[in-house]
């Protein structure tokens, strides 16, 4: 509710609904000031306004105020009917919605005769659960009013697919508000009328588990917030030069450039963690980022430095690095099912190899220099994954040196600066935006209000061009975001992203203004659900807020 | 590990078990230096070391590892067999305990032809489930070795009250550790032979909800964490000067001073959060905090304000004022069943008294200067408290002033310096420890090694009168503690606290010197429980991790 609102609201309701003993109207009015106003809360007000985060693409609704059965059911429809991911889906809502006791109002005799919502019906066309870019998403959600005579008790979901029924959950999820004044869960401004997809199927979070070891359970906390935000991609960044922490069955001695033998994960670690993003209909996009960045693969196969005082990149001039590559690849293929498979490509300083006589030699027999090497190697790993079924990103360094080789089905990363998708799509690339200077979430001094406002689209003016950008990510690089400070890092400036990827362009270019007091709601739900979103409005992300106060006001 | 161990052992491994293609020992031994064995890494040592947060009483292991089976059952005995707490907390265990997937160890062909541990038997002296101040927490716990032609395959924990065997469930779960080599559960070390028991029956922790609402989910997640490290006392200072976000049904006004309607607790609420506690061991003592840090209270009965301009403390010349705190009382009474409840009575300021003329007048007429207004208001709350059945807790201020004329069996709450508890002792009164010094949370430059090293009976020759310091409790005052910070403000530092509290007095006063590795492994434990600890060494507490690194250095 906004401060105007709410001054306004309260001031009606203290005046007219709250007599208080001993006290007259002039008493009243010398006693109500805007701190006191500030601070008085009623949530009977005649104007309650409903937060949606992400904003849907196409939304209308009433002013009536349903109430939502502690005893909710859930009926479903469709060739899907028998989902179990939707049925678990439904359950863990539930529980959400219901977080407060409504049940125990029966006791305190706050009940109401008959209840608004008594029953969810979800209706999924299609029993078929993959789970790839371009999944359709989309879904209707239909809440009526409860009114006098009628009959209408559910609300209706439908979607063509389980995982557009996740996205209407959690959309019917911020529609309840539990009410503290009726200890009721309700819905207001219905009825509500929803019809949403996403504007773009590529919505995604980088986390970089080799600068500092992420535990399982933190993956799937982080992985949970991401789905009460509608993001669809985690990106894992796996390995980098500081830690390799992955099991690899073929090379065994690959993750003894783990920091400890217990900041691992097993291949059935990974399995789980794709398996619980599924079930929240996110994808798991692995990187196995080559030829640079690497140092960490030689603490068990020393062989794949260029030599022990010089360990970056990869030893291009080795076959054996290669079967390495082509083994680890083929390990992940039954793990990572997602079309897309990055091989990073980034920040490679040839130096090493230009260095070591025996890689030097190796160059010019083949009649390459170092950048030629470095354009080897991505190819020769391109063909690599080709061959397991993937479909390669690459970070955009890779296009700048090389792009007339890049295979053509190739995913250019952006991430050094703007201007990167359009010349990618006009060379016929796809591309995900991850410009650094407004999504990288390492970079603390970004405010919400920049990551909200950059667009995936900008400079790019031809339709079927931008049809090129598949999305964008935002990029929670590991440095300094361990498991004590990553979620508050990550929240809320990862919302910002996440609105902009899945709302309308229309919607978002003029929804600036409007975003703050709904960023807040959205972070306080966050909270509410256990989630260390971090305030919105600090300097810096990840602050501590700066005194005491509000959720809502911070 | 220790470092010097990883070393040695690593060495050897690479020497002996781990030859590598091409290369000869020469170059070998070239190639090992420090910084590979520092980053290399082997589970498979002849010497891994087991930590245990907080130290046991009484200890004794082997030197046998033993797997524990993934399908673990559990088998209880004893009055207390039929406990659903107990069951709950194995399963919750079991959970934790089996986090990475040791089953698909049967696909991967890595299943030991027989696990060590198959079942956890429990027996429980008593089937009595009361949860109070001196409530037995005692448990001892066998862990056999498993040896060729042994039958023994039960781990064994007993204890008189549920209580201990959640005690003892803990310490079982942390001697269990994935060892990601054998991709088994293991407990290294064995047979262990654990009589422990706490030193202090009061170790707690408090929480401020009034400068920051924090959600249900995340005081349940507190609560959960302080089980892991044994802390058994929730102090929930409810309400203070900024908001008032608790559901006091005789007084419906009160919670308008809440931040928003939605930062509030029903008292539903209130019994969820006391269930969750009590089903982790743990107790919640609430504290209403009079007469002062109570300004919230006015903005929905402003008659409790001296004045509209002067605002604390509540205004002691009315009745309204105590039936109100009478009526308060008895609505907590349902909810909390802890014995002690805490009244607060900090940090009094008597000018709003002197400065109104009714109060002054009221005074006067009662013959009393402010101070003795002070004495009187505490007095008469605790006699409320008291007549619902509770023995009152005050902050020391109190003890401070007016000693002789409080109620001889307050608890004193220990909080401006040292020294107190002593004075408190030898006049007889009961009083926790929790010197601002040393074991207030919020001050971040008190580092671990402090809080670990400071005793609540420091002063304290007199057995007896040791008897009477009941114990400590680490205080998380919420001015910049919000849901997004507030874990990585209270751990690990707590958990320093904590073993100050459990152990004995001769182990922590000597355990100083080897806390580190354990308090990291501890904190470590934590992250990978999901519990957003933060780094342990840094200079200033819940500071983010000063770059890329292991967790179990930094």
């Amino acid at each position: 509710m906004r401060p105007a609102q709410m001054y306004t609201v309260c001031l009606l309701a203290l005046v007219l609904v709250y007599p208080t003993e001993g006290r007259g109207l002039s008493k009243l009015w010398s006693i109500i000031d805007v701190d006191l106003l500030n601070s008085s809360t009623n949530t009977n007000t005649d104007d309650p306004v409903t937060y949606l985060w992400p904003m849907p693409k196409k939304s209308s609704n009433g002013n009536t105020t349903v109430a939502v059965d502690p005893d909710l059911v859930l009926a479903m429809q469709g060739n899907g009917c028998y989902s179990s991911l939707v049925r678990d889906a439904f359950a863990r809502y539930k529980q959400i919605i219901l977080s407060h006791h409504v049940k125990f109002s029966n006791q305190s005799g706050a009940r109401q005769a008959q209840y608004g919502i008594g029953r969810l019906i979800i209706t999924v066309s299609s029993a078929d659960e993959t789970l790839q870019l371009g999944t359709d998403e989309s879904y209707s959600l239909y809440v009526p009013a409860h009114t006098e005579g009628s009959i209408i008790q559910d609300a209706m979901l439908e979607a063509k697919t389980v995982y557009g029924a996740l996205r209407g959950l959690e959309t019917f999820s911020q529609l309840c508000v539990f009410n503290f004044m009726t200890k009721n869960v309700e819905i207001a401004n219905a009825p509500w009328d929803i019809q949403d997809e996403p504007r773009f199927g590529f919505r995604g979070l980088l986390i970089d588990t080799s600068r500092h070891y992420q535990p399982v359970e933190i993956i799937k906390q982080i992985i949970e917030a991401m789905s009460y935000a509608k993001l669809n991609v985690l990106h894992w960044h796996i390995i980098d030069e500081e830690s390799f922490p992955l099991e690899v069955p073929s090379y065994p001695e690959l993750w003894k450039g783990s920091y400890t033998g217990w900041e691992r994960y097993t291949l059935d670690d990974a399995r789980d963690i794709v398996e619980f993003a599924k079930s929240r209909g996110i994808n798991v996009m692995a990187e196995i980022d080559v030829p640079g960045h690497a140092e960490s693969w030689g603490v068990g196969y020393p062989d794949l430095w260029p030599s022990v005082d010089c360990r970056e990149p990869l030893d291009v001039s080795k076959n054996f690095t290669f079967e390495v590559i082509a083994s680890m690849l083929a390990d992940l293929r039954k793990i990572f099912s997602f079309g897309l498979f990055h091989l990073g490509g980034d920040e490679v300083h040839t130096d090493c190899w230009t260095n070591s006589p025996k890689i030097k030699e190796w160059l010019d027999e083949h009649n390459m220099t170092a950048y030629d090497g470095y354009e080897y190697f991505v190819l020769r790993a391109q063909e690599l994954a080709i061959t397991q079924g993937w479909t390669p990103v690459n970070w955009e360094e890779t296009f700048n040196a090389f792009s007339e080789r890049l295979n053509p089905n190739t995913v250019v990363h952006n991430w050094l600066g703007s201007g990167v998708c359009p010349r990618a799509v006009a060379k016929g690339f796809k591309c995900i935006f991850s410009n650094q200077g407004v999504w990288y979430l390492d970079h603390l001094d970004v405010p919400w209000e920049k990551v909200y406002s950059s667009d995936p689209l900008e400079g790019i003016a031809d339709a079927s061009q931008q049809q090129l950008v598949i999305g964008g990510e935002v990029c929670m690089w590991g440095e300094t975001a361990d498991a004590s400070d990553i979620q508050q890092t990550i929240w809320p400036r990862a919302a910002a992203a996440a609105e902009r990827l899945w709302s309308t362009e229309d919607d978002t270019s003029n929804g600036l203004s409007t975003a703050l007091p709904r960023l807040r709601n959205f972070r306080c739900v966050l909270n509410q659900r256990g989630i260390a979103a971090a305030p919105v409005t600090n300097e810096l992300a990840r602050e501590p807020p700066i005194g005491a106060g509000s959720c809502y006001m911070q």
